[in-house]
Order: structure tokens, then sequence, then C-alpha cells
């Protein structure tokens, strides 16, 4: 029953007030209801001591496709925090591009279980989350 | 039987080929063996949604102190990788600075058990992490 | 303001329901506020293929003082769920016993955020763990 | 290239030597390259303060049925053990069964990381877990 360009343009407006996400060159790629897809390149800014992109990249991206899938499942007016996330990284996060898809387990009223992957270009699994999102209550308090 | 001087600027080396810390403005702030210190402004570039730090720059720094305390343990010329790490976010992360201290449970050939705990300038815990760390070896792949 | 006996008393009924907690031989060792103390003794019937103690006894022991730690800064007549929870096993679990003892690092009103550590008899550490308790809501749902 | 009888053989081995399954009343449902299934009943002596299966059986059965298959990608003689592991759970583990499938998301000579899921018998996710596995060195030790 959502409309998918309100949907998706919901989250946009979310994204896009998140300064890291800037930074970092992040894009949007894709939102449908329980499935966000985020693309970021692997800047110079942004790696760790052996050259490939830092883990805070990938988890940056990871972490938020897995928000927003949480958040794409909620009423309009929602907003979306991590409770808490892990991360397992595979493979040495190499460039151009690293793409993380978050998806949602389990939606429910106070938290909701996600997962997301993240990919090189190449196709390689840079490294998998599991995590809980947590609807924001007004007084920003869990 | 480390001397501590050669110690801080081993770690000191290794940090400051991370352009990710440069970027976050991120500073080495102690180390000793077994304990690393970091700490980061929270700049408007940054932030998540509601202004806040990002999630991923107190995982950044969270990440790296924890990653630097396994490595203060290891013979000169290791370098070490985050196997996996999970991260639970306790407040919002509010500035003026994120202190992030890294410390070793275990700390072994194969695998070293660390933890980090992330602050606010108030003084409230805004996160803790628990993850694995691993030594790298010559071809990158774990 | 809390009467420490009747604290223990409430943490105590709701131990002495889990069959699990006598299935493994279990006991409620030390409960104050915010840090619950369980010990189990490493039994036949709960080892692995090795013939040290599964890691299911180090998780349900964990779990379970991380949990009572919990409930222990909750008002009386609250219940208290796992909603996630990570081990890192550092050293294997052998006898005679294991003590878990669990802390809150933060209580809510929504979700408590909690550690474990797990002790071998001769004082090595077997386990830490992280983990979020969540309080229950009479349809059980999270 | 593996013979899939000599497969299943090998992880029945080593399954059968964990008393804590025989505790349980699991059993080893499905061996292949790359996932294990394991099935347990909801016993009476396995349960938690609200009469749904303790965590500590969900937990069992994911982390076994997760090891197993990153076992099942390893030579003959090998055997793993659980570096670290995180559970997230969904919903009351009722019974009369629960069933987890284990997969190996990439198998390393040093680590394998894993996933596995625990269901109902009525089709409902009762957990996920997501970890680490590490070959087993003479010594025991991580």
């Amino acid at each position: 029953m959502t409309n998918t360009a309100d949907l998706e343009s919901r989250i946009r407006q979310s994204f896009d007030r998140q300064s890291m996400m800037k930074t970092f060159g992040a894009e949007l790629v894709d939102v449908s209801e329980g499935k966000v897809v985020i693309r970021a390149p692997v800047l110079p800014k942004a790696t760790q001591q052996h050259g490939f992109a830092h883990a805070a990249l990938t988890f940056a991206i990871g972490d938020s496709a897995a928000g927003y899938a949480a958040l794409s499942m909620m009423p309009a007016g929602s907003e979306v925090v991590t409770a808490e996330i892990k991360i397992n990284l595979l493979a040495p996060a190499t460039g151009p591009e690293l793409t993380a898809t978050g998806r949602v387990v389990k939606s429910g009223k106070r938290l909701s279980v996600v997962t997301a992957e993240v990919m090189r270009s190449d196709g390689t699994i840079v490294a998998i989350l599991q995590g809980t999102m947590a609807p924001v209550v007004p007084t920003g308090q869990a």
C-alpha cells in the first residue's frame, strides 16, 4: 500500500541530512520495502594504514543501509537509530567502489533486526553485518 | 622490557598512515602496552541525520583504539586488522569531542580479543565495543 | 533504597523457574544492584567434542548473569529477555567450575546494555559477553 | 570432489562426542559442504523463566550448526572452535522443535565466517547468528 516514490523520497530526505554520507561520497542507490542499497567510492581520504578502505567506511554504508531498510518498514514520520551492530570483515576493502545492501529480518514496533552485506566492485563480499535498530523516541533516549 | 617511546612511535607511524583518522581530525592521545586512547572532534562533516556524530565516527575511533591496543602487545613489525567487532550505542554522540579507550582482554598469536569504550566530553559513555583483531599475514588474507 | 533481601529474592524467584539452570546445576551466587554472579559445574552432560564445557554452558550462565544484572535495576514485577548478545571465547572452558559475573553498563526503560565475564576456577577468563536486554511486554513481542 | 557420505560421517563423529547435544536431544539432520542442519526438541529441562526454550538451547544448536558448516569445508582431520558468535533473538522459542541451519559465508585457513538461522516448527525465525570459527591448533590455544 506504500507508494514507492513516497518511500524513496522519505528515505532520501533523511539520507541527505547525514553529512557523513556526503563526506564519503555515498549515494542512495535503491530503496524498496525492507531493502536499501548504498554505494560509495573508496576515496583517498577514507583509507586505513594499508591503503584499503577503512573499516569505518565499510561500517558506515553497511550500518546506514541496514538502518534505512528498517526505516523503510516503519510509518512515515518515523526515525531510527542503531542500538547495536556487529561487523565481520571478510576481505580487504579495495575500490573503486563498495556497495552495501541492507535487509530487514524482523520489523518490530520496539526493535527491528537487520543484516547487511558489503561488496567490492569485483563482487567479493567485504563484510557482513547483523544488528538491531530502534525507533527514536522524542527524548532521544534508548 | 618494551621501550615506551618506541612503542608509541611504532603505533603513531601506523596511525599517521590512516587517512581516515586525518579526515576525522582524530588524534592518538595515549599509548601504553594493552591500552590506547584516541580522541576526535565531532566535526560538521561527520554527523548523522539528527546532527549527532555518525555511528561511523564513534565506530572508527573505538575500532582503531581497540586495534592499536592489540598491536601494542605484538612484536615490532606486526600489523593488525579487525576480524570482527560489535558496537552497542548507549547515548547520542554529541560534541565537542569523543574519546575512545581501547583495551586488550586477551593477546594471542593468532587472535586478540579487545574492548573499547567511547565517551563524550561530559563523561557520558556513548558506546562500548567488543571485537577480535588478527595479525596481518603477507597475502592480506584472513 | 531497594531492600537487598527483596532484590535477591526477586531475582531468585525468576532464576528458580529456569529449568535450564537446574539442568546445568547452576547456582545464583551473588546479587546486588547492577551485578549478578552465577556459578556452574562443568558436568559430563554439558561438554563439547573435546571434553571441555560446551560454549552453550558458558553462554547460558554469562547470558543469565547479564540478564539478571539488568533485571536487578528494574522495578519489582519486571521481566527481561535477551534481545541480542555476543560472546567471545578466549580459553578452553575446563572445570571444575565456571563463574559468570554480569554487569549493567546502561540501564534504560526500553533497553539495557550489559556485559558479562566467565571465569574458570583457576581465574582464567573463558569468555566475555556484550549484549542488550529488553523488558518483556505483555504480548511477549519484541 | 568430497564424498558426501564421508563428509557426513566425519561431522557425525564429532557431533556424537558432544554430550551437550545428547542432553538436549539434538539431532544432526542434514550435512552438505558449507551447510549443516541440526534439530532439537524443546524439552522441559531446557526452558527459561517464561516456559519457552532457554536462549542457551537456541544458541547451542545455532552455534553447532554454524561450526559444523565451517568444519564441512575443511580437510578431513580438522577440528574447529567458536572464536566468537553473536545471536539476535527475534521471537519466543516455543516448541515442539527448533531447527538450526548453519551456513559458511567465507571459509578461510585461519578463520571462517558463518551465519545460522534458528526456526520454530511453525516456520517463525527465532534467532539469527553471525560468528567466526577457528581451526583448532594442537595446544588448544586461540
